[in-house]
């Protein structure tokens, strides 16, 4: 669920003609979150208002939009060192929010500076003295912002804002993926089935892909190293009871113990992610040991299909036999154009040759760069026999470098995202070239357009 | 104080003819630190002896460290899973070290799996059962290694095992730097002096040069985000009331905080960004203004000079009067190869030629790809005026799309960081075309290395 997120009203004005505030009743989410104020020192030095006024503030807007029909949550923002400062008037700010109507007042540690301990007393304090269905909101300045949303869960609160792998300003957020599993896993609280836990390892590194951010192996529960058992002492006794070296079974995140080649490590697992691309075809063991094969291969080359399905569903459909490209490479030239001092542009310009259906079909273009050249070459060869081509979009384009030791010399991966209006889709190339990384990556969309 | 770590002597031998703890009595440290089991599966099925043996290995070995003069932590391996399991067992471990007069006990959350609440509920029972001197080590398999010592110190525990910005196997340890800063600036335990506090940026980013390891923006307290303003809503407010936006006063750790480029929106704020990177000039308003100006134009072409300081630091310098550029580009032509159906290489060459000290200096290169061929390119051209530039090489390299929409022909932004052994510093490119953006990154990178 998406919940449109801004500011109680303006001072002095009324909550009807806000701005803000009619944007979030504009969209068509059924649940909003406003976020007010609840530290004295900031009601009167950085709004510059007085403390009624702000409770005003708070009671009208979340009023509104519940006349709006709305359900409203509330964060309260810097509550923590509000309620140091002032508790009387933070839980005055909670009171009015509640008893506006607002479903849940989540309680921000704006700042990230309040310890585990301290936050669930608070929350306690707060829960026993409003009654109020609490959410707890925890930044990592102190390295303890999972504990601290745990610790809050244990008061009583009953939503956690954070966000995934912790990603967020200055230190982070907390990390819902921790929170989530050590819920399910460590506190009895099944906020999460069986089946969504066992995802959290893909979502996490899904993520970690779309942000363009390289996923940390350390991560807790979902990083490639977190059931990675180091040699020496323990190895004769990792054999021998190896439950007694893990804190949880991996599997039960999706995580597996060893350092992960990739989520698809096993016969087993490339069926189950065939099946769950719904392609509605049936491997045999013979094509699945196949394909993996084949996976493993290139993925010691420097793809990655987390995060491009549609280039492992093309994977899957070329180990099928009958499978037929729909055009194939013969030749291609790429200059990244030149440029001379003085002189703005830089044109970049390719030549290529494919074969569709036996015939070779030629083509050269221009661009403001060598992958757009690339690009718009490779359409005009393919749209007269493929003409739904020309609704193909990219729509993102990422580049990152595989191994960071070795700098420009280090193969990039390349990530593109497309869209024909109705679909979107995400491929990938891998090489030490960023041309030609390019290229597989768009080769692959158009031919995914096409077979898919 | 160094102190040397070995284990408890082996099964059935006495503890003067184990060459493990004569090592240790022969070490010059007059502390050392013995590790033993505590849990009763590990006595059983790993070191397949019995209950009472390892509790004679034990007291053994801490007694015969003793006679020998040493002063002895003990490490009761596995404490917590053991607590779980045995409480009776995992306790008489403990009183066995005590007794045989180890100095310390420190509890091991081996497995990392404890929450923190779990960590303070068995830490304050084994502290009242054993009236021990108790340490506490934790692992970050939960996210919460912090927050677990802590814990642990409130409830009584003397001595933290961790280590500097938390690095270790899997998820990493409790990191102790966090863990001082909090002990310190929240907890009201003067663990380190105000000197020593002022020095931990300095040593969190040591520690972190001499792993190799890039220093995380985002780590608590030392991080160079942990203290760093976004803009929007928080600006003018910041403004105000600076204090109640910072959890601590960064200098406290000697850190501190900074605005992030982006948010240049004032003479003001560019005044102040210079003085921070200590470039040791100062701007007059009108080149204060000229440079803003300069900001925002390349801002609007897709540059962003947050995470890339050097660029910045050197659009300054260009902004001075008698700011002379190393060299110049006078005309580059790049290809990105061409590759032929199953024929696996695609060279990139690079042909540049560059006005050094007057004189025009070409050079030609291949490479693995075309940016590859461009870096080598400009660095034989470069590397007879400036020598220094033989040991400065490429660390990362990302390119991203600024703005999505166009796909290909869309601008790129590309994001160098460079090290010569003893600096790390990041430089930007953007351009419709991803070679030139790379050219401008790595032109700036070299510029920055020469002149800064």
């Amino acid at each position: 669920m998406l919940t449109p997120f801004g500011s109680t009203r303006r001072t002095r004005v009324e909550a009807a003609g806000d701005s803000n505030l009619l944007a979030l009743v504009e969209s068509c989410a059924p649940v909003v979150t406003v976020v007010g104020k609840s530290w004295d020192l900031h009601v009167t030095r950085v709004l510059e208002t007085s403390l009624d006024e702000n409770l005003n503030m708070v009671r009208d807007s979340v009023r509104f939009l519940r006349g709006k029909g709305k359900r409203v949550f509330f964060d309260a923002e810097h509550f923590f060192d509000g309620f140091r400062a002032n508790p009387r008037y933070a839980v005055e700010v909670v009171l009015a929010a509640a008893e506006a109507g607002a479903e849940h007042i989540v309680l921000c540690d704006t700042n990230g500076g309040t310890l585990p301990e301290e936050v669930a007393r608070i929350v306690s304090a707060v829960k026993y003295d409003t009654g109020a269905r609490l959410g707890i909101h925890t930044h990592n300045d102190t390295d303890t912002a999972v504990a601290s949303a745990l610790a809050a869960v244990r008061a009583g609160a009953t939503q956690v804002q954070g966000t995934i792998n912790g990603y967020g300003e200055r230190c982070g957020n907390a990390n819902l993926i921790s929170v989530a599993a050590a819920m399910s896993l460590k506190m009895g609280i099944r906020s999460l089935s069986d089946a969504q836990l066992g995802n959290l390892t893909q979502v996490s590194r899904y993520v970690a892909e779309i942000a363009n951010i390289p996923h940390a192996p350390s991560q807790p529960y979902v990083g490639a190293s977190a059931f990675a058992h180091k040699g020496g002492l323990h190895v004769a006794a990792v054999a021998k009871v190896k439950e007694s070296y893990e804190h949880i079974r991996p599997e039960l995140v999706g995580n597996a113990n060893r350092v992960l080649v990739s989520e698809l490590s096993g016969r087993g697992n490339i069926l189950r992610k065939v099946q769950d691309l719904g392609l509605g075809v049936t491997l045999t063991p013979d094509q699945a040991a196949k394909l993996l094969e084949r996976v493993k291969e290139l993925e010691s080359r420097g793809f990655q299909y987390e995060g491009a399905e549609a280039s492992f569903d093309l994977l899957v459909r070329r180990s099928l036999p009958g499978y037929e490209a729909p055009f194939v490479l013969a030749r291609t030239a790429v200059s990244s154009g030149q440029w001379v001092r003085a002189k703005k542009q830089a044109l970049g310009k390719a030549e290529i040759t494919v074969e569709v259906g036996g015939k070779k079909v030629s083509s050269s273009a221009a661009g403001n760069g060598p992958v757009n050249a690339l690009d718009t070459a490779l359409r005009q060869a393919l749209v007269q026999s493929y003409p739904a081509l020309s609704a193909v979009r990219l729509t993102d384009y990422k580049v990152r470098v595989v191994d960071e030791r070795h700098g420009t010399a280090a193969v990039v991966r390349v990530l593109i995202e497309s869209t024909d209006g109705e679909r979107t889709w995400r491929t990938v190339g891998a090489s030490a070239n960023i041309i030609e990384a390019s290229w597989m990556a768009l080769a692959d969309s158009l031919e995914w357009a096409i077979r898919a």
